[in-house]
């Protein structure tokens, strides 16, 4: 992996950064210990961290450009003084850290707009990890759809895809699953519960998993059997995937995230379901399962290779039914890459 | 469940609170909206949610005292404004949101002090909970012992247990699950890997889930197999159950968690472990894994009825072995109750 330390301090612009928010020490050193901290001056990258981690961060750093030091009689006071500008993240430290923090002389400045603007544009090593966690996700889930039985519940669901995915390499879930059957899936964030599987029934679902900490996210809709009660559904569906896949099609590198909102919102709204598509059509993915770029009728930033998104456009009827087909993408030359393609976008009926 | 709006209102002793940390949303209403706020005055509590969430907010708070309210054109402003004093959380507002708040001109005041003072004692329905996710753990647990065979790996292991613990119908987890084989347990927050196991092995497992946000935590160290070769670890492994045990015996309400860490301190010092017990004795477990109050020796809080933590004293030879045993308690009627009862904490031989 990169370390990007220097990256960070270079963007920021002041002598020294420092962070103790998880998802920042991971993208600057790799690595997440609680109850640590990350400072980074022009000699290189400290780890400062406790007992329980200080022997796995030794063993981890050897031969790094990053030093691990046993956090014992040291405060903050003690790391930041040497300094006089100091970068941290006014997003990540609480307002009683930050009390505590502008209590000991040094100029604080906020380096937020650094990190959005490194975290925002993937490196090599960065979409390796979200490749894998995407391939984990539709092995997880390609495994899962033959054990799908009537009568189980959205929560055995889950947990037989969460299951699937751990045992194929995944660090963690990137978010609670959603499973929804039925007009549960009208919901875009129904609370998966105990609700039996009936034939005929719509399942959607949507979910990822992490790898080194990166997301991958990623929905399918399906039917469990076909009752012939669908026709309204099979109409829907087609436009959510027309829209979906004119999205990888149009999208080009250089539009705003609210012009590529537009491709799948005009879509849908020329397909009759306008009114219907109630949510953003995406949003970045990295360390965080929702960060830059923004892809909504509000979205400013341009959008350029390197970034990673979600493309979901959906179709929701109250007490009906629900549709949504999500990949994670990037954009590659110019043009839309998917990380999916061992999964089916076709409507699959079981 | 017992919504909490009033009573943090009265604690914090201002007009209104304002929070959108998901915990401190979940304490209040016992639901919690990515996205959402949840505003108490002294005419009731308001959950602002947007789209996503609204349909499944309504069906949940009809009839009673929370009201919720789609989030759609107002801002932030126009909910506080018609306060003189709200509250909110300076350890869980980022100082960036503090910022916006703060332009407002509203006095903020900081509910820190209240919100600890009202979450550290459960009331009877936080208790089901809790006992909830540690029946659902024990049982998982129990589960998994039948299914450890030699070869799997850590996270194979990590991946069944979590399984369980879902099927079961745990909502999620309460941390990531450490799975430790050999010598990594006596890395005490080792990395779950891809290590496989042997006979002979020690394996140590750290673990909790969650029921409606409300953790639990377990630890459990055993051997998988006999090999003849664990003769301290044995001998090790009979200290730290000692020392556990003390603690349930000897910890009433009134001693300061200092008192009460002194107890397996004082116990694991005279078996000749004193330098082996790296951390603290326990910790407070609710909606967070790490809560209030501290069992350290540096807790200076006085224990109380209705305060639940861990009992989790522990012995690590670096490069050897590592040993933990750990319960999730509660103090009442003065004396110490664990929430575990479904599994050995004698030591088990696979």
């Amino acid at each position: 992996m990169v370390t990007n330390g220097k990256k960070i301090l270079e963007l920021a612009g002041t002598e020294a950064v420092y962070t103790t928010c998880g998802y920042q020490m991971r993208y600057i050193i790799g690595f997440d210990a609680e109850n640590g901290a990350v400072l980074v001056d022009e000699n290189g990258t400290t780890l400062y961290t406790d007992s329980r981690y200080i022997e796995a961060a030794e063993k981890r750093f050897a031969g790094t450009d990053v030093t691990p030091v046993l956090w014992d009689k040291r405060t903050v006071k003690d790391l930041l003084e040497p300094y006089k500008t100091v970068g941290i993240s006014f997003a990540e430290t609480s307002h009683a850290d930050y009390l505590r923090l502008a209590n000991i002389g040094v100029e604080l400045v906020n380096m937020d707009e650094a990190l959005k603007k490194a975290m925002t544009i993937k490196n090599e090593w960065e979409l390796s990890c979200i490749r894998k966690a995407c391939e984990i996700a539709e092995d997880g889930f390609n495994a899962l759809l033959p054990e799908i039985k009537e009568g189980m519940t959205e929560t055995e669901v889950a947990a037989l895809l969460e299951y699937n995915m751990r045992k194929l390499g995944a660090h963690g879930l990137a978010f609670d699953t959603i499973v929804a059957f039925g007009p549960h899936a009208a919901v875009p964030h129904h609370e998966t519960g105990l609700t039996k599987l009936k034939f005929g029934d719509e399942v959607l679902i949507d979910f990822g998993c992490r790898v080194n900490g990166y997301c991958s996210d990623i929905t399918r809709t399906f039917l469990f059997g076909d009752d012939g009660k669908h026709e309204e559904f099979k109409k829907a569906y087609a436009c959510v995937l027309k829209a979906h896949e004119l999205v990888k099609e149009k999208l080009v590198a250089g539009m705003t995230g609210k012009e590529a909102d537009a491709i799948a919102r005009d879509c849908l709204k020329e397909c009759g379901y306008g009114d219907l598509f109630t949510h953003s059509l995406g949003h970045g993915i990295g360390l965080n399962i929702h960060e830059f770029p923004s892809i909504s009728p509000r979205g400013e930033t341009t959008l350029e290779n390197g970034m990673v998104f979600s493309d979901e456009p959906g179709v929701y009827q109250a007490g009906e039914y629900g549709i949504r087909i999500e990949d994670t993408v990037t954009l590659k030359d110019g043009k839309v890459v998917s990380f999916m393609g061992k999964t089916s976008r076709e409507l699959v009926i079981l």
